[in-house]
């Protein structure tokens, strides 16, 4: 597959994207090799055991030293590895517990979380709505190849979600709830889950989710408005799985 | 006091630093007026209830409206307040609980350490080493104002700190640790005790801590190295606090 290779952008039309940096470009060839067509390193990368070089070669992955191409794609120094790679379509497992992040606007955020949700080992997540976009370089980036071992599926609206998986257990983290994270029981025996979350700065919309599953607040002081988006989905991960 | 204010720069030279951003500005008014010497707003903010104005007034603070200043010491678009403020000579508290961050080097994951840390209760925070710097305005920004509610002690090395503070209930966050978080009970009748972190690249030195406090590990899958550092001290915190 010949490719010649453009500045990331969000949009259908743009149907690859990068993993930037050499450890996400190893989890990209180590979990997605059928996904990835081209492989750019810098002259100045020590490829310790020629890893990236062994991945492209076991995979028939062109493979090609190239300083240019990298200072284009990646405005960020010390960047020695890029992947480009073929979106796929995903989608979450119907059998497996799920994040559900509405309206996320943050793709430094998004990629944390997915860090997170890989740990922790709830890799099923669903996005809702068209903000912070899952396949840019720089979510991809801040999930530190994490991005590679989770499964995401966008949604245009959270209706359309709950249509489908409306009759889970569910579980939405709001700051005017009924539950405290901390008094509810760990998810022993409820089976499968959704954890649903909000936008950073507007958290869930009360009237949509009054009716949904159960509200639940990870409580603290009147110090700070709100705890920092991954940092909430993080604690909650850590209760649900541990 | 007049001031001709310059962009920040780290350093013992440079004794004060900045708010940017109406809310942070706001927390600052609010917790810390003694050290505000100065407040710049953009003609284009929208001062709801002249809080800033009020504020500045109640304290006697210079208060002006210059948007080229703003332009000079914000690089980042949407800030229409700046807080001026003398740095001050703070201290733990030894009769509360610490969170100690060995050599952490990015400013936002400290802002937002220090953010989860106001969030939890757990409000004085020992910084070992000559990484990110506590009072740069991109923390200050990370911490979205949760810095004017913490109390940041440098120390030079962990050693320093020790010898202070070796006697209390010490937990050191490793990866080859001897306790499980989820299985530890929570702090109650602890007293106070301290949670000690490493650098996000490297971790705590075994060698340094084998012998100091109980090593903790927050479990993890193998499809990631290791958490995010501000996720990893907020797990922490909501564990020991809740």
């Amino acid at each position: 597959m010949e490719h010649k290779l453009k500045t990331y952008k969000k949009g259908e039309e743009f149907d690859y994207s990068y993993a930037l940096g050499a450890s996400p470009t190893i989890e990209l060839l180590k979990n997605r090799p059928e996904d990835c067509f081209q492989v750019i390193f810098s002259p100045s990368y020590d490829d310790k055991d020629d890893k990236i070089k062994k991945l492209c070669g076991k995979y028939k992955i062109p493979c090609e030293e190239n300083q240019k191409i990298i200072n284009i794609l990646s405005p960020k120094e010390n960047c020695y590895a890029i992947g480009a790679f073929k979106k796929r379509s995903q989608t979450v497992d119907k059998n497996k517990s799920h994040v559900v992040l509405d309206n996320p606007s943050d793709m430094g955020n998004l990629g944390t979380i997915m860090r997170s949700c890989a740990g922790f080992g709830i890799q099923d997540i669903a996005i809702i709505g068209n903000g912070a976009d899952a396949y840019n370089p720089k979510t991809i980036r801040a999930s530190m190849g994490a991005f590679f071992h989770v499964n995401v599926e966008c949604f245009a609206d959270i209706r359309d979600y709950l249509k489908v998986y409306g009759e889970r257990e569910t579980y939405t983290f709001m700051l005017n709830a009924e539950y405290n994270l901390a008094e509810l029981q760990s998810a022993d025996g409820v089976g499968v889950y959704s954890l649903i979350f909000g936008n950073e700065a507007s958290g869930l919309n009360y009237d949509v989710y009054k009716n949904v599953g159960k509200s639940v607040v990870i409580k603290h002081s009147s110090n700070i408005d709100s705890l920092n988006l991954p940092i909430a989905v993080s604690i909650a991960l850590f209760w649900f799985t541990k």
